[in-house]
């Protein structure tokens, strides 16, 4: 069954952007193969702050060759015909979860993790931890939520910058 | 020269403790050598929230073989036996740093990191992430700070926990 994956960039404190939405503090690895992260991958879902960040910044919501939910309660399907909207965040990933295909990526943010977390329907966190302190930010998992135990799967260290990733399943 | 450590353990995003101080959450794994980790300190720093939790809790201040210094502008120095209590971190530190001695342990909370990280008398941040998510807690580096750039210069995975040790250079 393909997997729902949390994978995001998160500073050592545990933030995935500054209190603005920063992420020019995210450093890209030159040994990172992104290519081959992005090729495990055919879906994306997408919470609505972050699509709307993404569109702010002049990307739409999706990738090439990737199918993009986005969840939202207010959002009008026929103002985002980039992307596919949904309502009921446990309908549709159970859906997906039961089709064929890629694993589906996680993009974010923090409260769709949340949401989904609580329904039991995200199989792994993966996490890119880049060498900075930030403060304050958004959360790699913003509060309120149950305690979630993990278990490490994978790691790599990446020498050139300090990144470090860290891969676990949800138990 | 001696320098100030930052070594804590901590849940994948970011807590050092749960919302009511809880730390049931912190694994030991078996490999980890806690005595070779103490043997490299013989001084210990603790914020007085720390400290009155410890207290509380029944233990004092301090461990054997280390001097322990608390942080405060109200805790009297006679009603702490156990510990040096000093209201000036600044000069403080800064004095022991310049001190013959091993290093000297930053051992919380995230208050006096914050003070001291700002203060640019924190040489080094080392973190134990276990492989739990809190949800809420006591932050590793509560806001409001500046920005820090970290180096990392060691890493280990301990696998029959999941547990993953970072240490940090402060940029």
């Amino acid at each position: 069954m393909r997997r729902v994956r949390y994978s995001v960039a998160m500073s050592l404190d545990g933030f995935i952007a500054g209190p603005k939405g920063e992420i020019d503090w995210i450093v890209m690895d030159p040994d990172i193969d992104f290519g081959a992260l992005f090729e495990g991958f055919d879906t994306m879902l997408l919470g609505r702050k972050t699509y709307d960040a993404s569109r702010q910044q002049g990307r739409g919501g999706g990738m090439p060759g990737m199918k993009a939910y986005v969840f939202s309660r207010t959002l009008r399907q026929s103002d985002c015909p980039d992307v596919t909207v949904s309502a009921t965040p446990q309908e549709t990933v159970a859906a997906l979860k039961a089709d064929c295909g890629k694993d589906i990526w996680l993009f974010g943010g923090g409260s769709l993790f949340r949401s989904l977390l609580d329904l039991r329907l995200v199989d792994t966190v993966e996490v890119a931890i880049i060498p900075v302190l930030l403060g304050s930010g958004l959360p790699l998992l913003p509060p309120p939520t149950q305690r979630a135990t993990l278990r490490l799967t994978n790691h790599r260290v990446y020498e050139k910058t300090g990144t470090t990733t860290l891969a676990y399943g949800v138990v």
